[in-house]
């Protein structure tokens, strides 16, 4: 595959060619294959010099072919031409012109930029494979049927739907699997629970594994509840307003069922137009799940953290692979860094989301006008809980060790093993011994003999040992 | 039913009456349920003034009695006392003791001090009717089986998914159904179409209002997702660290099929009660798809607000019903009040949304420690989201008419009516129509013809007559 | 000072009056100081049950006070009605009619209902006063000169300056002067410093607390500089749209120099009516200013509850004072109840900045109409943060001790005390050093002599043991 | 100036070098000038594909350009090596060796790994300068006297504070002034003044426009208020843990002064060390700023946007400059574009705001571990506030004309305009004129007259007309 090179807009001297589009006559870079209404983009909003995703671009051109196809069918463009706009969106889809796609994410509100820069590229490419005369027009050609109010949020939803079934959920798959195989690891390693920071009755370090993978197997399924059940939705066929004004019924219907075949994934036409397109409550959804994902990573994050502190003056419950020197004065330190980029990604699609509420918050009338942040926002949340998901499991999880006796020290250690005791002494027995234990740093064992709850009866010698046995405490049910 | 009153805590002269606990001696009001950990509480949280939502401190209770009649069954405890603290706990069930229970939300993030508050209220009103010595105990008893950290979440949960399903889901539908009515009502009332706020292709008012429609009932399907499948699984069972120390194995199973019975809300024990006791995920989620409904009203109310502009200097295209005086001093001015009291409910919800994020991503270890301002935010969502969706419906929606007339001179006047046009002419040619047809305040019809479309065949009068149908524009599929 | 009761609005069978309104007739219950507006007013917002907070209808009441007295003197109203206007107000300020404020928070988005509240219950209370005929006109006299667009801001304005002068900024002072102390107290306190929670080189526990200090020192700077340059300053004299129009253009500067002398706060009229009236961008400034002394406390929460940890499987650097029994299930359990209220009271700080912000960016034209919510918010977040401030100081955080043995011990086994030795042998042999430390729990100073380093001459023995000097390592710049 | 290409690292048959660090071998591509640790962290860390902003790079070579000076006064490193890494460092401040800073910001969350990415480079440039053999080094000499915990934030505060003073300060400054020149420009245009989104009483466009250029000083001052007083305050000297071990005590006030000398930015040394490391408190601070500022822009930019809606359907009372074609279908739409582009921008900075916020309560003990994140994000929002808001004003405000006589219409139409007559008639029978004159589509004066208002003395007709005047309306203090 050749991906062709960017075309020189930044340079004074760069040759220029005249293009027109109904506001009159622009310059444009001679060797861009975008056109007028682009280029008068790329003036416009020089913003943030951030693109719109790819991944969006390469839905629209997803769209655009399907919707060439259909409207061969349909006659409402002849074959020739639909072949040319499809071939030219097809390569588009593929990546291989990325860099004629300049136009500033921070652009109107509506995607009608990126909408128009695909239209116009396509266009562009169209006509030069056919040769001869230009014959495809942007917009009545390549746009046919179809408005940027309804193409450009469709392309987020086939975007991120496509992002989070070929990259999120695997990857979420994947750090599960690795959280559940340390569950099994760890099944016995028994150690100090902790409540409110505080020691509590005996867990095992397995236990707390299963917990973690347990919070990613529900964040797949909300995550895919959101994609695949709101998300898949698509505006399409609603046109400027919803309406279908200019669209053939059946077009809709039609260039969806092709953008299914062609990604897999099950899109339907959305059951209201104004809602689908007015609205965008359904990425506002989708974010608010991949919000749920970073609060359970943020959760996972700092246990795993605080687990692996120390190695002296923490926790040291647990070995984290140790990936890099950690620090620029300390000698010999090394520091629990993927946890930590991982924290940063949470804190990123956190911010992400209010983003994505704001803009979802924001739609007046026909439409809202917040698309591309949105859209932006999304594919960087998706993206960016795929890659750390997978990082984090690969080069962290994966690679842990315990240590096992330090651990069931502490367990043993813990004035809270006096919890099974309640039912034969009370709970207000319990504390005093409990409180007997920590004041004179004895063991509960020789605080419950010497309170004389043995000698009285309350239990047997062979209750209390069986009542302090760390590990049956954690697996009471059994 | 009778309500107690308030124990008098805030006076100086009050009589008091020395109560115990494991740390020791507590002065507590002399007619107060409650004992010494809730009098310790009480004056431990002097912050907000602010009580336990009543919803929980119920749901608490339910656990408690449904908890005393399954450990009879498990002989855990005896018959007499389970049959004692099964009343009590209900007469707490039915709201007659919400005065005692004064403890701050702002407490131990565990919820500890109003599970202890549960605990001695019952156990005091369960050994007021047995008469004669005391006999139960709030730890021994009332609690037995169960941890401040498996039945205060629990009990959040079950507030939360009753008040789904009682207040919040039949209030959405209410919504829904109105707003559906009126769309119906409004189906051939023909305006103009706004795309970023500019005039665009003609809707009608029925299509805006079928679209707010379909939002709720997304937003209805959201909430139930979150409430039924993700919110209804209890973490009772785990006991103090999710390892079920000192509970029966079928205790939790038998407890929340009794909660399921009285509820006829479909709970189930948590599949992993690690994941359940330590994060709260599922609230976090619930108040994600909460805070999507808080989306769609702003949207709904913004539109409706600007839909009523005027009487002269808006938009004018509705009448909202006149609820009340708007102004201190300008006479006769009238406000959208109910869309703005929703509006500040949404901002709210949003808020709320911020605070259960937050708690949610503070867990650790074996214990998330932000439940009761968690519960609180959530419960208060739930209850304005309902009230006001209800209030909303019945007051504003259901009384609102359309200005049929001006709402179709709005559309008519409108250049983007020149868009089905494209067809015979192409889009440039018609940009040109639409901008003579504005810079000399034309019709569309009449530059068409003065500019020889007609004339050059391109589109016979009849075609073009049937074009510029503006209700046709907008069923465009039939 | 007595308190009326609150007027017997909920029971049916309560006797009423008529009152009307620029709307018609409408009941209002017998013993209601206020009139036709606040009932309809009640009626209309059945959303949350919750009052705007007393607060803002004292400074309202004050409003109403001082305009009386402005407007007699520019002899807008006659000397006897403005007396008994003052006297009426004056009442109201005093918190002696609150229970005569039933209207909620979710309202009208400008206050109004609750500017006409104080207005007829000012009104009615003149009234009274002067016997006879009624004379005192809601809105012809108590609200002269002004419109609930530039009184219910202002308001706002007002008590959340005075909360902040009078509550949060002492509290703030207080936390950061307890937390001064323990900086002293532990001066000489050495402990195993920690980065990325790993062990680094030591520091004092005096040194930690002189940072938390610092943190509120810096918090109340923000505080100040935002309620004393910012929300001081009052949209009054705007009037309806901000024209000041029906205001005599020396009556705000008057009444708001009158507020200036009863308050003690230094209030300046808006410098541009139209910026102070149509937006609430200083709330949000100042809501801002709260959140970050919010993460502050975070922070400093977060390290005490982890210093406290334990007391034997935790880091146990620490001890916070016991203030209650922690657990149901668990004896002689003890938790750091107060740090996890206060963290309570952070999460809802920042869920409140979220509400103020969506609130914000919501104006339109002449006003803001999410003015209630924006308002109770913030006085919910002013008082929440002085409250948990001082019972946190009080309670916790002047109670604390060290376990200064074992912070030594834990410092002195840091790796990281190699650090000082870069200077001699290089970084790269001080992290073989460091590792050959931890690999074989040898001290630093075995394992520098090991290698070779001092008969090398690269240090002599006095200054090895000089750099491993913990405490100096703290000093490093006496 | 020559900028050197990137190394190339992706392509799998690039020649490469063995370096090494603590840990031992690491391959490096042969051409790239970072080493051993920069390559271990490219290699950890491909999740989001974004590089730290270069001016945070840049910020942290300006600091140890500087270090290595006072590094040489102190002879902590002899003066030929502190000439070569100055001038090293130099030219990474030029941005010319950009291409060499590959790592991640979802990193280690101290910033090490850049902080040792720009030692490295700095080492690798001096050591070729110096030719023979390499007597650079990255820890030992580059570092010198610094931590990665020091000088990382540092670069942050730096970088935050030179790009408000260069870019976000001026680019607010010169949106104001168009604000302001478009305020006295349209001084007399009168039109309605809009509460509620209802007809109130009229107002000036210029008085408007006056109140959005209020907006904006306001918000310069709070943003200079946050820059100059809280994030001018530099961790530098603390090193490790705050302590300032390795650092002569004169370092860090003398390497500060060098910055301050060379980027004309008045930085001091921050008052306590504890504070500027472990927290993050001043980046939250101006984050909630920024934040204000985003809020100012939402209300103006809806406010302009409805303002130039239409243009048959919508207020149209200005005309917005037309910047491009607006839609792919409706031949003829211009869009708001500029405001649009600008909320976008509002959003995004908004979400920031909550990973600021989200990161800034995450620090634990010496360390606050979200630094890249927050860096990112600050860097992010300053630089698109600046950009968005010099666009606005160069292709949106400044060409903005007013639809003078249409507005002068609305304002008259309004019913409002009965305001003045309030003290004439009272207000409830001002009220009634106002219903009647919306009822029957009569004027306000012909009602006023028909009621006998003028018959019966209660004003003059002269006083009637001067009542009514709408510019009038708007000035009644002069």
């Amino acid at each position: 595959m050749t991906v062709d090179p960017s075309p020189s807009t930044s340079t004074p001297d760069v040759p220029m060619r005249t293009e027109h589009d109904s506001m009159g006559e622009v310059q444009v870079p001679a060797d861009a294959l975008y056109a007028a209404q682009t280029a008068r983009a790329v003036e416009n909003f020089p913003i943030s010099g951030q693109p719109v995703p790819p991944a969006i671009v390469h839905a629209l051109a997803l769209l655009k072919s399907a919707a060439a196809a259909v409207n061969a069918e349909f006659e409402v463009i002849d074959p020739d031409r639909a072949r040319a706009i499809g071939e030219a969106a097809d390569e588009v889809v593929q990546g291989r012109h990325d860099a004629h796609f300049p136009i500033d994410v921070y652009q109107t509100g509506s995607g009608t930029s990126t909408n128009m820069n695909v239209n116009e590229v396509v266009a562009t490419l169209a006509n030069r494979a056919t040769g001869g005369e230009p014959t495809v027009h942007p917009n009545d050609h390549v746009n046919a049927g179809q408005s940027s109010n309804d193409t450009f949020p469709s392309a987020i939803r086939v975007a991120a739907a496509r992002l989070v079934r070929d990259e999120l959920l695997p990857a979420l798959e994947h750090l599960e699997q690795s959280l559940a195989d340390k569950a099994a690891e760890f099944a016995d390693v028994v150690k100090a629970g902790r409540t409110h920071l505080m020691d509590a009755v005996p867990v095992t370090l397995g236990q707390e594994f299963g917990g973690y993978a347990r919070q990613i197997e529900l964040g797949r399924q909300r995550v895919r509840f959101a994609a695949e059940t709101q998300v898949n939705e698509l505006p399409l066929g609603g046109t400027a307003a919803g309406t279908g004004l200019n669209a053939h019924p059946e077009f809709a219907p039609r260039v969806i069922a092709e953008v299914s075949r062609r990604t897999g994934v099950d899109f339907v036409e959305a059951a209201d137009h104004f809602e689908a397109q007015s609205t965008q409550d359904a990425l506002v959804a989708l974010s608010g799940e991949l919000r749920v994902v970073a609060v359970s990573l943020t959760k996972i994050c700092n246990d795993l953290r605080w687990m692996g502190s120390g190695p002296r003056a923490g926790l040291q419950e647990i070995q984290l692979p140790d990936l890099q020197p950690g620090s620029s004065i300390m000698p010999g330190k090394v520091n629990p860094v993927l946890p930590e980029a991982t924290l940063m990604v949470c804190a990123r699609v956190i911010g992400n989301d209010a983003t994505v509420t704001f803009g979802g918050a924001s739609g007046t009338f026909e439409l809202n006008v917040m698309l591309p942040v949105m859209g932006q926002a999304l594919v960087e949340s998706i993206t960016l809980l795929a890659n750390s998901s997978r990082v984090l499991a690969d080069r962290c999880i994966s690679g842990i060790t315990a240590n096992i006796e330090h651990n069931r020290e502490l367990a043993e250690s813990s004035s809270a093993i006096v919890t099974p005791l309640n039912k034969y002494i009370g709970y207000e027995a319990a504390a005093a011994v409990a409180k007997q234990s920590l004041a004179n740093r004895q063991t509960i064992r020789e605080v419950v003999i010497e309170r004389g709850h043995v000698e009285r009866g309350e239990l047997t010698e062979e209750q209390l040992d069986a009542a302090l046995d760390v590990l049956a405490m954690t697996r009471p049910h059994s």
